[in-house]
């Protein structure tokens, strides 16, 4: 599995709102209220990078409430000894 | 036990050494190459937010090959269902 | 007490008024109009970092003519001689 | 009194010391550390806004350790009832 | 006289109507239309610092068609020879 | 011929649409759909730098959908051996 | 195959050489000066998503004289009619 | 004559110094120090947009203590009834 990372603005007073519907989404493993210029830290996962491809357009932008998204692939998770 | 997000660039040419030594730091839990206007995204935890305050200077920012940091706090983590 | 400061843009022509809103909020001890990216910036209280989560989204953010808001949490403030 | 505030990064590991230096500057009345793409937010007051730019760039600046700085004026503080 | 400098971002497809808007302003003396991120450069005048505390958010910031704005202001204007 | 290339942020959920439509304007050759801050790279060619002026205002950013834009024009085209 | 954009940011006066060594680079098509925040747009190409994961930091990264990259992978090429 | 915007961050401490060295450079016209991200806001003509592609990176920016620069071509300066 693939992992992304999605970081969200959301329409003033909507972030809680925002925040039930992505974690309802297939594929969303984690949403979290962060503080800086986002609402919201998405993590994500898909069998492979191409699927984020329609994932993140038609799953996640679609959401009501949501203004703007920056997205981030991840490429590689360091472990520990790796 | 609260989390938090930190982006870091590193010196070009440093980004594997960096995330191998930011893996061993007590607290943290993930670090992911990443696309975008950085080259890693960390999360870590710790027991509260003001342990982050020391945390994230003394342990993070200090690993050598470290150009610049941007740390996220969460606040809440949206649940199914929840 | 626990300090955060909270940048904010507002819809055009309604400086003013969100910062008369913002002002009354509990907690909230500044508010200045700035130079810069951002139209205000506000200096708030609470008792702990958690309660920020929901003073952010739940007073500041909610208030009419705000468009969009930036976060900083103040870890530590440094005084003279410290 | 005029107020401004400015945003500073510092050299990785030089935090602590660089907001010991800042605190001592004649003008600088707080130095917090922040989350965020910044280390440091910096208020300081002069008498005139002509008067930051000279001390910004020849006291605030010059303070080894320093990477970066962005700085806003603040033109009018609000206050309650205002 | 003092000068400042205001970056503007225009709703789509009203750049040249927001432009010829501003220029009309007293105090204003150029506006360009320019590449990168913001639609229009516009640098104005006024007898003090504090002058632009009203005359930004009450004149440029109210004309219609804007949707975001950057204030920077001028501290000094090198010459040739200074 | 002269080249620019276009970053386009879209109103969430139209990306596709905005593409098809920006595809379609003479001058441009590639519309890309991309991870990060923006929904959008376009590139497209004019006959001199001065006509991207007319031709980005009037034909890219009119397109419905479109939130915001950033332009960079390419000054040159550097090749294998050059 | 799958395309990817680089924006560099380089070490003063060292843009020619930077953009030279990275034409150079197997997988690279296209290295543009740009104006803006960025002085390279590098257009590269790879058979997957994934190799770019080890392409853009052990090759272009590595290149003397760069200070700084943003990376957008492309998820799909629109065209005429599609 | 074309007009174009440069924004430079300096090496901390020699603002003046930048400043006073662009201002002597053919073509730059004026040099302001600036609140905000940047220190400088330089404006320069050249006989046609292509000109900048050269002026810029070998006058400009490799003049000793600039750090960043951001560049800005302005395609048309609206006159008052135009």
């Amino acid at each position: 599995m693939k992992a992304a990372f999605v970081l969200v603005k959301c329409e003033q007073g909507r972030v809680a709102e925002v925040a039930k519907a992505i974690i309802e989404i297939d594929g969303v493993s984690e949403v979290h209220s962060v503080t800086g210029d986002h609402d919201l830290l998405v993590k994500l996962y898909a069998e492979s990078y191409d699927a984020f491809g329609d994932l993140i357009p038609t799953q996640i932008q679609r959401v009501a409430g949501i203004r703007e998204t920056s997205t981030m692939l991840a490429f590689r998770a360091f472990t520990g000894g790796s």
